[in-house]
Formats: C-alpha cells, sequence, structure tokens
C-alpha cells in the first residue's frame, strides 16, 4: 500500500471518526471549512441541483418553493483552488466490502473529471468503504486507465495499490489536501 | 478605454444580441457550453442554493420537492478551469446609467473572489450595463481597490477606465475568455 509520508503512522491510532453517523459528504463539507478557515485551500461542495416549478410569492421576502424536482448533475460535488491549480472531485460512499461499482458515477460526471485533467487541473475521486471505514484518494488518469480496459468496478485491493488512503482525524476530517500534495505537489 | 487587442473592432459591427430579451445569464451559459464544445475551458454555473424542507416519495423515480427555500450563495455563481488555472467570477446586470452599485454584491461572495486571488487564482466580476449593453470584465484586485477607498459604487466611466469591456457576437455571445487571455496569459 502507498502512502504518503505520515499519512498514517499507525492503524491503531487511526480513531474512527466517521463511525458516529457521520457520513463522508458531511466530513468534507467539515474538512473544506477547515481548509478555508486556515487558508490552505477554497474548496466548496456545490449546491444540488433542483429545478424549480413552482413558487409562492405571497411573503416576498422569504418566497415558498412547492414545486421542484432533483435534477442530475451536470459537474461533480467538490471544486475550488488550491496553490493556484483547480481541484475537482466526486465522493462516494461504499456498502460493498469487495468494490466500488463505477455505475456510481454517472458518466457525464466521469467525462468532467478527464476534461479537468486534459486542462491541466487536478481531479479525482474520494471513495469510502464504511465497512472497513477506509477512504481511498484515486486520480482520475488511473481511473480512466480502469475504465478503458473495461472495469465495471474498482476493487478494494485495487484502491490499496493504485490510490492513496487519507488519514481521517479530528481536524481535518479527511485530510485529502496532504494526499493532494503528495501526489501532484511532491510534498 | 483599454481594449485588449481586436476585443473591439468597432462599435458599429457590435450587434446587439443580448437586447433580443436574453440575460446576461444566458448568454454567459450559452458562452460557457461554447467553451466547453471548442475545448477552451471548462466553466459552469453553479446551480443555486436551494434548502429543501419536504420531499414526496410517493412516486420515488421522480421525489416532488413540495417544500423549499431559496438560500443566499456563500461563494459566486461561476466557476471552472482555464489553461490549468482557476477562474472564478460573479455576473451582475445593471439597469442604472451611471454606476453598478457594490450592494449587488453580498459581502462574502466579495471575500471569495479575494480569497480567490490570494490563493493565486484568476477572479473578477462581470457587470452589464443595459441600458447601453456594454459588458465589462473588472479584476477583483482592482475592485478591492476601489472597495478600500471606501466607494460604493463603480462608475461606468470606472469600468471603462479600469476594466475592459468584452465584446458580444453570436459565438461566443461573451467572449470573456479573450479579456482573460489578454490580462492574465498577456494573449
Amino acid at each position: 500500500m502507498k502512502y504518503p509520508n505520515n499519512i498514517i503512522k499507525s492503524n491503531q491510532k487511526n480513531i474512527n471518526y466517521s463511525n458516529r453517523g457521520m457520513s463522508l459528504e458531511f466530513d468534507l463539507n467539515i474538512t473544506n471549512d477547515y481548509y478555508r478557515d486556515k487558508n490552505i485551500a477554497v474548496i466548496y461542495k456545490k449546491p444540488t441541483p433542483i429545478r424549480v416549478v413552482n413558487v409562492d410569492f405571497t411573503n416576498i421576502k422569504k418566497p415558498i418553493i412547492n414545486k421542484a424536482f432533483f435534477e442530475k448533475a451536470s459537474t461533480t460535488d467538490y471544486n475550488g483552488i488550491y496553490k493556484g491549480k483547480y481541484v475537482d472531485f466526486e465522493a462516494k460512499e461504499v456498502k460493498s466490502k469487495k468494490s466500488f461499482c463505477l455505475s456510481n458515477i454517472h458518466k457525464h460526471q466521469l467525462e468532467h473529471l478527464f476534461k479537468v485533467k486534459e486542462h491541466k487541473g487536478i481531479s479525482f475521486i474520494i471513495v469510502r468503504f464504511i465497512k472497513f471505514n477506509k477512504t481511498f484518494l484515486l486520480d482520475s488518469e488511473i481511473l480512466l486507465k480502469f475504465i478503458n480496459k473495461g472495469n465495471k468496478s474498482i476493487s478494494i485491493d485495487l484502491f490499496n495499490e493504485y490510490g492513496y488512503q487519507v488519514n481521517e482525524g479530528y481536524r481535518p476530517r479527511v485530510d485529502y489536501i496532504k494526499v493532494i500534495d503528495h501526489i501532484y505537489f511532491g510534498g
């Protein structure tokens, strides 16, 4: 398993915060808050795309949307800036103990990740296997290679071999910037 | 007035497409579509943030949101990547013939633009004076200087002097990348 320096010092010390009923999305949001507070990076989760059909303007200061539908996201959930570079990623939790099924990410989201890479940005997926409480970062170039090989899913063993485990702690909760530093900035 | 080379060749040739009942948001969306189609840049408008209160799951495949509220955006409306750099901006239309009132941009949106600059990204505002059908790009560093001087608004004359007019045409509709090239890449 490839670990960036000090990302995980000891498995025993790796306290399981994400088992406290917290989701990966929640963990990433407070991690991003932390990065912004400390002025490390400016990365946000995008709002969920919603198609508004009807709005009640009776209270003009606080209109109520009373008919709307969820829409498919055309891009990934997270993007922002780190050390001047554009950063873009999608994050997913997996219940399976064995593998991450690629159908969990829409085709246009995958294309978006590869497009970002083409434009010299940093793009990857973050996948958490909740049964093992292990969170991995996998670069989108490696992801593309698996897809081109015909893979329909990526096993936890492949994440172990080709991805990077992301340290989980108190602050920051999921320190993926440490992995970015290691992979893309030689840190 | 500072024009990047060829941005506006002739005022007479500058056909007024935005008067065809099209908004700046619409124009920017199709401009961004064009940039993506031509693989020039990957820039999207973020979805409007909406707080969902109640959802009817009777049709599990197409749940209906029947109570929700609009939320204030914590960041700007547009971001993405161009030539490897992170790009971030807010766009506004102005009805006034004289000036753009800074209260049109929320404080946290301004702070976000300055933060992006601090992290070595490209950030600016795009303002269209609809009465004159003129659209300007103003770098956020210059914007910050005006704010620090105590300006509550920015006159069209200041936009003329310190900003860059964005060419409007058929394809792309509002070619702000040309201005970006000129300002940030010396193009």
